[in-house]
């Protein structure tokens, strides 16, 4: 099942070797796809913005009904154990939820909890310098502010991705862009304003600090978009906790500004990398 | 994990006591909600319809860009022998295909393939023949035509059924009603035509037998039908694998026609029992 190294992984309250983490197939995930999760990166030993995950993924569990079977506090114990024992150099760590074992293969009960972590697979240098292409499809999430683990459509469409030799699909409602399946999207206007949809969507913790650190230094805004405007923008690009800021160079096979990474993505890039060595390094932010 | 007697579950390739049926946590039905499904009927060692059934599994994965790993002639000897082993009385058996174990956590591999069998659980008497009472919601499936093991919606609405002491939902969109998240949908007019809805719901075996033997008495319909018609209809009623028939009296505190079960509901019932009867003694239909 697995031939690369093996990792520990947490399941409902033991740490095992990874090929040793498996469910019962009653659980609510397998037969229902019911469940929710985060996932966070870790430096080391450190955790970056783990209150901000930790907080969604509470939110998340308990918009779906669902219940983390610890406190917040008891769940950072569990976190740092497992990071412990691990002691990777650059992973990521994912925390899912499930709707738990059900008897009639319906109804949730007690939540399955499962704590994987791996090294993490950043994107090539290649990507970063070169930009991405996309594409787009109109698709809206059931709960688009809650990270479920329903990825059904998302999946679906790498085949048509692949066909089309794009990286990412982003998704639109009603002509109005919203998210990709698992990272947030931006636009640069020619007036140099940076501007991320701001309804539909999963609130992203990378979203969050990019805009940040945008607004530092452009004007910043949270609204709609629309698929014209994205087409016409100077730059676009995407952010997520492992790509962090990917600039996309062309949608739908329209070239995006110059066809090249912009100066503002690559500038918020490197911000945002500071950011994160800052945060690293004990500073305050 | 189990207090109830244990049946044998078959899991790629090995039959085993339901216990020891596990998945790896980087599954793609854990990690992303991903996979295929399909529950049919067996009584005593006879699964009923089951080439419909299987044809629409392997429609389903088909769809979903996932490969049984076995012809359907492989996969009657598999059920054969599970039925075989279990020797129940009148059972379910749910076959579920999953995106399989990911490297990644997102690309599908080779699917893992889950058939679970256990003891029918039938609707109360009382329901049948008092009718039940249920609410609408608007919502629309990714994949109406496929049965994806994606209920996140229609597990997370299960809290607002209860809510309003009802027993199911009955999804509609755009003022078009559709199907439940596990049933099909009915409405006798009030001069006794029997129409179900045509578009956007997954074409149930049981919707297909149904409609067969309405069309024998009445005039019978797929087509789309309004919220407001419903409410005016004569009778309704839903249909599923295990419910067979089960009459709808009351919609979002409305009451249906008499307020009873109707007799055209009941004679088709009885219509469908015959026919299940009449297949199982070997007669052809």
């Amino acid at each position: 099942m697995e031939t690369k190294p093996t990792y520990h992984v947490f399941v409902n309250g033991d740490f095992m070797p990874a090929p040793q983490a498996v469910l019962h197939v009653s659980d609510l995930a397998v037969q229902r796809g019911y469940g929710v999760f985060e996932f966070f990166k870790v430096d080391r030993l450190t955790p970056l913005f783990l209150d901000d995950y930790l907080e969604r993924f509470y939110n998340s569990a308990s918009h779906m009904h669902l219940q983390v079977p610890h406190t917040k506090q008891e769940l950072k114990q569990i976190l740092e154990k497992l990071i412990n024992l691990n002691n990777l150099e650059e992973s990521g760590v994912k925390m899912i939820l499930t709707g738990g074992y059900s008897e009639n293969g319906f109804d949730p009960t007690a939540p399955n909890l499962v704590i994987q972590q791996q090294p993490l697979v950043l994107p090539s240098k290649e990507k970063v310098e070169k930009g991405i292409s996309i594409i787009t499809h109109e698709y809206l999430r059931d709960f688009p502010l809650v990270k479920t683990i329903n990825y059904s459509v998302g999946i679906w469409l790498q085949h048509r991705i692949r066909e089309r030799n794009a990286e990412e699909v982003l998704y639109f409602k009603d002509k109005i862009v919203t998210e990709f399946p698992r990272c947030n999207f931006f636009i640069v206007t020619k007036d140099n304003t940076v501007v991320t949809p701001a309804q539909n969507i999963l609130k992203g913790i990378t979203r969050k600090n990019v805009m940040a650190l945008a607004s530092k230094k452009y004007k910043a805004e949270e609204r709609d978009i629309t698929l014209e405007e994205v087409m016409q923008a100077k730059e676009t690009f995407l952010t997520s906790t492992t790509k962090r800021i990917l600039p996309i160079v062309q949608i739908d096979g329209n070239t995006i500004g110059s066809g090249k990474p912009g100066p503002v993505s690559l500038e918020l890039l490197q911000d945002l990398i500071n950011l994160e060595k800052h945060v690293l390094t004990g500073a305050t932010v």
